[in-house]
């Protein structure tokens, strides 16, 4: 199996797994309890708050644990947006659906939501967004790195523009941390998304950080962990799974982004180099270092991961999660695609544990299956394919 | 070490890591993902669904998998009242705090929020319930088991008076899954909330089952997992911890319920026959069999388990959540209480792992620290301590 769909989800990482074992085993308590067991499930949450705050250079005191990138996302909208009722949010046409939600439940309930357009390669336009920010605005939330086709966000003009302004600045870094260097001091964020599962540690755990300073409302109340903003019993292993995977993304940052980096670039020239008719989309420049996304024309890209299945490989049309709602991707809309360009979409995500020879097979079979598809392609003619 | 806080939190079955260890190896697919490693992520999520739903007499289509047993109560409380502005819900004035935080920001939010008294023993008044059910009403929530003094309430009854109403019944059954049948459908239950690890599942998990029919709003949104009712990207390893918990749950059923039990009677006999000045709280045959829960007069029940805790003996006051508000027992003084009752309590709850011999030795130990602590009582002379 060649598993190239790292931005739906990730191996763990063994050494993840091994931090996680004590606390699946032996280490039960509840972090809440005040005797051993209670203390040492604390001491361990305290450890990987640390871990985490690390990779993004925040204090520990910052970061929120939350189920995930979704409840971050949600935490940051609503948390904000319910100090300021009727205010406006401004964020962009290509969120993933974990900001784009909350965003339409928010204009039903009398928020004005704007939604900035974008350009060809996914570039937020900054025109816009500087013409929209006014005293009005409560939050501006803008991705760091797209899921679908990988481009990279002027995060930290954006970040600028909203100080300037006293205007909170949300970003979904989901897909970019772990992928790309991230100093929220530096860049001026005030609150970030990040999510376990795409950085190679376990699913269902994620961080909202939160800066000193910025008040937020909790979504979930009950036993006050958290200092009150998220209530539940913690889920233990899980955070220190994800701790022990931020500490190793901190870690290997560099010699990662160069590894997935390598592998994809190789893999891009590969592919418009041996298979014809193929589009490389989102930015060429600014763009997560794991993250080919291609247009295949004159196929349907459905078509092409069911037949890449077949053959071993998992690959994607677009975000894993817009499966449940079957329609096209809003990402590429919002760049100006025509249906055709987006039917063709192929998504290949890189992770820590491909090599090229995998990248070698992959493009074997694609050329394959590619010439399979297209023999028997409506838009044959169009394109004069064999 | 002896674990006695099986309420606060429980030790993992070593057949439910089993079960896990794939989704944290080599099975790390997203359930939305189409291809093989997505497929078999949501295939296992379905199986693990359907062994949640057989614990509770459900169908697996009425299971919502959330983050937790706090997640659960929200989403229940939060869920049905929006569907019906500024009406009424009804509660009791012994909850957990995962209902009645959410409860209170209800009350804030517009809605009329009755909280149901109960007697000494910590049942709640029925006919102040029939009396308060209107037309206005759009839940009424009510635990099944109290975490605390561990007192079952009259589940059944509560159920067919909503259901002569047409009013939905929530009950938060964190503490009763597992240690007591449950049928949702006998007892006519319309949404019900179960934790994972309380009942020797993973943290971080938990379900809602709501009764088909019943309509109820998410309030995590995004890709649209789990129907829409609980966006965000799966927490397949607990999930299937939670279902391989929830199979055994029933498959021992009889046997866990006996074994807690005779250890309970066996721990409670012994302490009121070897400790003088000891009260045991709540319902003497409407309770949870693995809990007990005493006064132990003229001494701090804080003082207690931290010495306890030198022994080695893992004990609570109460609900280890409250630890983060340090208020004291809501709970206790809804049964009438006084300050000095409430003071001197102390809660043990036994689990699968419990053995007579930890008992006897908890026993000794726990004779030994009253005896010292009661030797320095300011309350020494009222209760003539020696």
């Amino acid at each position: 199996m060649i598993y190239l769909d790292n931005a739906a989800s990730t191996q763990i990482h063994e050494d993840v797994l091994e931090a996680m074992l004590p606390y699946l085993k032996e280490q039960y308590g509840n972090p809440s309890s005040i005797h051993r067991y209670g203390r040492l499930a604390n001491k361990a949450i305290e450890k990987a708050r640390k871990q985490i705050a690390m990779l993004i250079n925040a204090d520990s005191s910052e970061i929120l644990l939350t189920s995930g990138g979704t409840e971050s996302n949600n935490t940051a909208l609503y948390g904000i947006a319910e100090k300021k009722p009727h205010s406006q949010i401004i964020t962009s046409s290509i969120e993933h659906d974990a900001i784009l939600e909350p965003c339409k439940k928010l204009a039903k309930d009398g928020f004005d939501v704007i939604y900035l357009p974008v350009d060809t390669h996914g570039v937020v336009n900054l025109s816009v967004l500087k013409n929209s920010l006014s005293d009005n605005t409560c939050l501006v939330s803008i991705m760091f790195g797209n899921n679908e086709m990988g481009t990279v966000e002027p995060i930290a003009q954006i970040a600028q523009l909203c100080n300037e302004q006293n205007i909170p600045f949300h970003t979904d870094a989901v897909q970019a941390v772990g992928k790309i260097p991230i100093d929220v001091k530096k860049l001026g964020v005030d609150l970030l998304s990040i999510s376990s599962h795409k950085i190679n540690g376990p699913k269902g755990i994620g961080a909202l950080y939160i800066r000193k300073g910025i008040d937020i409302n909790p979504i979930i109340l009950g036993g006050g962990q958290e200092h009150g903003l998220r209530s539940g019993t913690e889920n233990v292993a899980n955070i220190v799974g994800f701790g022990k995977a931020c500490e190793l993304a901190k870690l290997n940052l560099s010699d990662n982004i160069s590894h997935m980096k390598k592998l994809r670039d190789y893999l891009v020239a590969k592919i418009l180099r041996e298979i014809p008719s193929v589009i490389l989309n989102g930015h060429v420049e600014n763009r997560l270092p794991n993250n080919a996304h291609f247009t295949f024309l004159g196929v349907a890209g459905e078509d092409l991961i069911i037949k890449l299945d077949e053959y071993g490989i998992a690959a994607s049309t677009g975000s894993a999660c817009s499966v449940h709602t079957q329609k096209a991707s809003h990402v590429l809309q919002a760049m100006g695609f025509s249906h055709e360009q987006i039917t063709g979409s192929l998504r290949l995500t890189l992770g820590l544990f491909n090599n090229q020879q995998q990248i070698d097979e992959t493009v074997n079979i694609l050329k394959k299956v590619t010439a399979e598809l297209r023999s028997v392609s409506p838009f044959k003619e169009k394109y004069s394919f064999n």
